[in-house]
């Protein structure tokens, strides 16, 4: 393959594509109208029991293509195949994208995103993801590695806002972040040790604002890639919020 | 008994007092120096196991008085049979007091307080404790009916800072908020329906915020008691916050 426009506009949609898998995480997609879904992948070895029979039946009313595989070929695609239960489903988000797209369509633009580091919990990426919708942050750089990823507990914890909000992949986040910082963006990491407090910070410049895992912080190798440190103020002597909490106090900073 | 000075004295002790339970966090209390502990209560059926002598170890150590209970005298004082294991600890907290004795100290003053009515959950309990104490808040209305309590969970997802934070404790929220507003205290009902935002209220009296159950809102008694109706401005057409994430927003309006 080449890079031709062909090549790279399929590219771009099976980069939007998001995989979810399980049995009742797949039937409550299926059953939500709102969803774009894209195709329905079987294993053949599932029984024809009641369940699979109902969401064969939801695929047909909505016009959606079942693809049949063995294991193996399901596994390929869940990329879960000890929690997949034999079915994964394709949703076709179209603000799922890549962190170079963005980066691309926002030469010269004003933005403000979130890129996370090591958040390995599933229930603080989605309560990340529902206040930086609610807060209208325009982006959050989820690197694939060393981050929990989108999964049915994730999607659950964001409450329908994941669908709303522009989720930026990268495989590792300091080389991105290096490319964003070149572009002229601030990328602040957070830090209880900083100097500087969130209020310093202008909208003269793109931002990224960079939060760490909730017990080591953000890694060496991403603090070295940030242009600017800041810390939230804080009263009574307390050193850390939640990181779902300092997330939503970025998001929202403009409306207080 | 009478209202006499001593009985007073007497009584808010008493009320000063958190007891936990369970023998991982009685023993984690026990080796942290900073908590100040006034008794502890062991039942006799306890076997005398490498634990038991270990906690014995150190409340002696610490000077803390033991006490010995049959099962039933123990899970009067834990209030959980089910989960005390036999072993409950009296925290004297000079920061946990009662919503009546906050009103009376407070009778002129300017203050800002979270009420929660209907908060079931302990983790959410926790963060809004961690977020308010750092934000700043004076105090957290925390109704015996109808909320999580103060367990091991709620200090531990409190981060350490439920020491640091004024729990005001009442029977219900309704008629204590009346009192409030009685004696000039805005009283706030965080909801999404609501016309008016955060940003519309300023320091010129108290304010009470009160954060509802999560799937039910604000509950129609207490928003009865309430004297203005709040919500927090939203972006891409999201409907609700995680009520901790509201909790820390308003906790740290004023420090953006």
């Amino acid at each position: 393959m080449t890079d031709s426009p062909e090549y790279l506009k399929k590219r771009a949609f099976f980069d939007s594509l998001l995989t979810i898998y399980g049995r009742k995480p797949v039937l409550e997609a299926l059953e939500d109208p709102s969803l774009p879904v894209h195709k329905l992948h079987l294993a053949e070895s599932n029984r024809k029991d009641a369940f699979i029979s109902r969401i064969e039946a939801l695929a047909e009313t909505r016009n959606i293509e079942i693809a049949h595989w063995d294991r193996k070929g399901l596994s390929r695609i869940s990329k879960n195949a000890r929690q997949d239960q034999g079915v994964a489903l394709d949703l076709a988000l179209p603000r799922y994208g890549t962190a170079e797209a963005f980066l691309e369509e926002n030469r010269d633009g004003r933005y403000e995103l979130l890129a996370l580091d090591g958040i390995t919990n599933p229930q603080n990426l989605g309560m990340i993801i529902r206040s930086a919708c609610a807060g209208g942050i325009d982006g959050i750089l989820l690197p694939r590695k060393g981050c929990a990823q989108i999964d049915p507990l994730v999607i659950k914890a964001s409450v329908g806002t994941l669908f709303k909000t522009r989720i930026l992949r990268c495989d590792q986040l300091a080389p991105v972040l290096v490319k964003f910082a070149e572009r002229g963006a601030r990328v602040c990491a957070l830090s209880s040790h900083a100097s500087d407090t969130l209020r310093t910070i202008d909208d003269a410049a793109p931002n990224i604002f960079v939060l760490g895992n909730e017990t080591h912080g953000v890694s060496p190798a991403v603090d070295n890639a940030c242009t600017n440190r800041l810390r939230i103020p804080m009263q009574n002597g307390v050193e850390s919020l939640n990181v779902a909490i300092t997330a939503a106090l970025i998001s929202f900073r403009h409306q207080f």
